[in-house]
């Protein structure tokens, strides 16, 4: 059930076209997801999204792809995003992540909750040592 | 500013003070920061809570210290809590996070989010080929 | 799946029936969606969210109907409101939503949560020009 | 720092005034907190706030009130609000709320919050033992 | 639909059968719910976490059992776990909830994240005289 | 207090000084707010930024100026970050909202944020005929 009629033949449109052409060939494989289908009703959300995700999670950078994915899930967990938190645990086991690896990232992500909220109940004032603005 | 009264003389709780002697053995620091002198008004919180801590975040594991500090950075962003966003970034920072690698964090949590709401604001059905329960 | 029972003949009890017939006189329908009849389990529950929906929403004020239903997508989509984002957008259409401005939604609502998180990741202190607060 | 300039002399507006009184009679106190100061701009928000604090959480009901309380703080806190968070505690303490609850209602924000991410990462579904709208 | 593939005999491992065990004897039941079969997954994950939830939940203390069931609902409902929501709420049903106190829950949980959003939006200082870290 | 040092001489670097001139041209201002003084660490980072905000928000589209921020303000307010809220209910006012329509706002986001908690404490199954994706 989505808020949004499907797109018929959206790749009919010739951004839409290059922008699953692209998915593909960086992806390499032929399989579009739900997430860039709907967005192919609007071409200019769809490249601009779809650039933005090509140019942070599909280039080479400081950071390797499994870490990359690590944080995207613990992200999307803590926004409560079903349809990420599913599209990104998938990516993140294709590029390697162990059952193990798996199980750590749910302690993270379980301990950070935990300690946010209670760091917030508490309302701590931050330690002067963390003020990375501060003159040293 | 604090929902909670100062503890003197806190250390005065031999479980307070084998919480506290703990922490700086295993962190090879006399610095103590306000999260646990909070948390010494309750000694089986404080205890739970850095034995968790310790466990997962100061032991050798299938994922690397800073990886494991960019998770909890990303979940204490996300959860909106100032104080551990704080004291994660300066521990990232202790344990080498450059600033390539914190403006890639960044860029990762903000394209998380963007895509994370967009995805709700959908409410895209999650495709089948993402469901790790599926039968195959 | 609900936490809750169905309510048998809901309406038998007057102050139910008051409101669904408020509610379909008000929307000018004789459909009764789903949040209501849930609500119905406590009339004084149902009552009151019924008053404010209909005082804030249904009433004529100094924002369009329209732009009110997209704040009110807006705040469903980053509270993780599946039913709320579902029945507002759904209105929103029926007041006049375009595909055009469904999209330009989704895209400030991303382009919001993007740096909400950066901001917040960044701990940025408010500039002294944003205080309203401030004598002048 | 504030989003809204202080409003001067706001309580020579009789409904203001009138909301004021009620708050101080309802809590035999003369404190009036910041909240209520600045939903003055408006007397119709302001009406209808206090309206619904003092029949939810100032009536007798079904649960007494430092329960109340402590609910009120839990969402404050897994919602963010710096500002409920203090109110609240400081209302609970004046309800009688001890050092013990304090800290086990902590605990119990901090376990349900790790588990509530800890579910969301797994997506795990209902038990249908669960589902309460199930005939049975 | 899951992130997690199911797993097998899971019992045959000794230390999740000590788990599942334990859990029927504290709950009196052979029902072994969702969640816990799939931290079935990772034995230091499962262990950890239920000798959490039988320490905070299943013993006695100073809230009673109820309230600490509500107390986990509000929370659940805030951070937006489906699971959590469903299977606390049929805990506190099993403790005696009755609808009115249900609907009284719901009442305080809404309007808690309306004034919880409303302060943030007014970014409304906190009262000198909620901080109880100030010396008095 | 924030999370990164401040930035000396940023400017020098001429990537930082084109979009900081584009700032001041698009906003027809030389008033730079700490957002992008902030994102100066990472030329791509603030460049990307910058692009999208005027992409989105400075350029005419189907939605009004003023309708833009108020759904930046509700979803800055719902995802808890306090600089957003500050910058832009400035930027609202500045763009002409008056306090009858920020009270409005108040009210839509403080409704919604109810409602939204209250169905999914509920876990209300979306009505049909709200499903855009049916064929009808």
């Amino acid at each position: 059930m989505s808020t949004l009629a499907p797109i018929p033949d959206a790749e009919k449109d010739p951004r839409v076209k290059a922008v699953f052409d692209d998915i593909c060939a960086t992806r390499k494989t032929d399989f579009i997801n739900n997430l860039w289908h709907a967005l192919a009703f609007d071409p200019v959300l769809l490249e601009s999204t779809w650039a933005e995700v090509k140019r942070i999670m599909a280039t080479p950078s400081t950071l390797d792809p499994l870490t990359k994915e690590l944080i995207y899930i613990a992200v999307s967990v803590a926004n409560g995003c079903s349809y990420c938190v599913h599209s990104h645990t998938a990516a993140a086991r294709a590029k390697g992540m162990t059952a193990a690896q798996h199980a750590e990232l749910l302690s993270i992500i379980g301990l950070a909750a935990k300690t946010n909220q209670i760091a917030n109940a508490l309302q701590l004032p931050v330690d002067p040592a963390f003020d990375a603005s501060a003159s040293k």
